[in-house]
């Protein structure tokens, strides 16, 4: 028998793949006659930079979202409708992506990296009201009680960590989007071993 | 063994998630040098509504053609067809979207939102042709007759509720927009509640 | 068991969807400033109608492919190099069609009408490669064989047919369009009521 | 019972389909009144021959993923990462096609060209990590242990291969794309008859 989670499954697969591969487009293409192509190209890393640390993310959300849906065993319209919350978080990314790529390193970088950095935070709040409610009402009576606790342990970090990132946008820019970048391989680790790393 | 419908909702699956995801590449990226970023951020909300209300109205028509394909369960020719004249709706709603974002507030907000309700009233009629079909004749055996006599009551009252958008246009177009927000609440509501909310 | 072919029906399905999805974003949005906009929006309506026959046309590429691999029961690299090769086909289609909207009822438009029939013609002369291969190799033993054959005969017709929208572009460019259109219809049609109308 | 790398083939053939789709975006339109279409047309053949090789490589890479996870039976999480890097490289394939299509034939085409060839040797780098992770850990018991060597042996090629073709470009950059068509050919081979073909 088919899984009753089977098609938002794959709907929200879709939804991820799409998002993750139209970063791509936001990348320009350098024009013929404006100068030394290999230096125009190099001189945009900010773009190359800002489409990698998008594509971790939503990879990582992907990974996440599957781990979940490992244990969330049925569906209801309220699930439906907290992960259509969740998905919509997920397609906005290439937008603050964009504008960051853009204004990094200009004159306005620090409020691109709070439209990015705020939009992370969210998705992760998003993540937090999904999880906390399937958690609570949907999983399989299989589900270890125990492994759902560690994964909420996990992710109720999330929110908190995503708002000092937009904090150190006051210290320093680069460096909030260094520890955006951290933040990713903490999600993408298992949720038992991130939660010791986080000395929880 | 696979149900007889499977690759229609796969392929159904992939445009919405796809029509949703696009919504975004339409939102602008403020250049560098025109002037403050947080300002000119700000200033072209109406894209960010627009885009959210799109998002709702797209995520909310794919939790329906879920609820219905939870009840078709023979596929033929005529389906096939209605199917794509369904997803010819959906995949046009990023043109509208757009051109109601760029024009909302500005001289020219009343045809915006003409074409913008106009588009989500064609979807809805094809809904109810889509379900109507279907629902004579491609039901299983074990199907709900009052559950899709539900369904059919709520659907009824798309097209009558988007041409009264239309209408309100005349009056006042964020009224109307905000029926539009109030109507994809409505029909993401569970058919037997609908109604009830209906007093029907 | 999984059917041997699914995983090629799975990415198939995702790139029709794609490419039908990815028309409308050829549709210009008119800007603030440059006139009434719903006369913009009227005057272009050579993009909605390219829109919608290009929509018509690759969603019954899907129905019929769809159809194929209801017979289709094995797989082997020469099917999946062919039907990579109807997918470039597909892909494709995005491209003609915008050249045909910008240019229909201007000084050039032989020129993108042929580019939009010729794209067609090749589509058809790649469907009836993969078909040919298939039915000789690929076919399930309970397969009928004259159903085989009334699928190959509706499909020998569609190179030709593409053929003489092209020769009819010297005569009259929407004529040819109108029959380009009337050639959806008639690939959309089962094919043994297709053959039959045909007259074979 | 699910394969348990089913949902990872899921997401990875959404985004090798989206990725061959988007190809088709970077073709310019010409402009009406910019002068005789058909020659307009005609004078970016560049861009067609482009998006033909990486709609190719794309296409192969597919059917090489689609190949090696008929081999592949369990996932973890490591197979989830080097997959996502996998598809980090094949995201990336349209800005490179589209950077190499503008410059093909101008002043700056070997730095395009080796842009080009750069993300590829990249992806190949990705496909060995990945198999040579999956094939010494994720193989079914029942998996043909020379088989996964035949396999290893073709890939091992790839990186070395597309290096050559970055060497090329300085001798004649046309030459270093036709190498670059006829290794998507060869790594399009069954394993088996490829590793003959490369006499080994």
């Amino acid at each position: 028998m088919e899984k009753e989670t089977a098609r938002i499954e794959a709907f929200s697969d879709g939804v991820f793949a799409i998002a993750i591969t139209l970063l791509i487009l936001e990348i320009k293409i350098p024009g013929v006659g404006s100068g030394d192509l290999a230096r125009q190209l190099l001189r945009q890393w900010p773009s190359y930079v800002a489409f990698v640390i998008s594509f971790a993310f939503i990879g990582i959300m992907w990974i996440n979202h599957h781990r979940l849906f490992t244990h969330i065993k049925r569906s209801n319209n309220v699930l439906l409708f907290l992960n259509l919350l969740l998905l919509l978080g997920v397609t906005a990314v290439p937008f603050p992506t964009a504008v960051l790529a853009q204004h990094f390193g200009q004159i306005d970088q620090r409020a691109a990296a709070i439209l990015y950095h705020g939009t992370y935070f969210a998705i992760a709040v998003f993540f937090n009201i999904l999880w906390g409610y399937a958690s609570r009402h949907l999983l399989g009576k299989e589900a270890d009680v125990s492994a759902a606790q560690t994964i909420s342990a996990q992710y109720a970090l999330g929110p908190l960590l995503y708002l000092v990132c937009i904090a150190l946008t006051w210290v320093n820019v680069p460096l909030s989007l260094l520890l955006n970048v951290a933040l990713a391989v903490f999600f993408a680790l298992p949720p038992h071993r991130a939660v010791r790393a986080a000395g929880r």
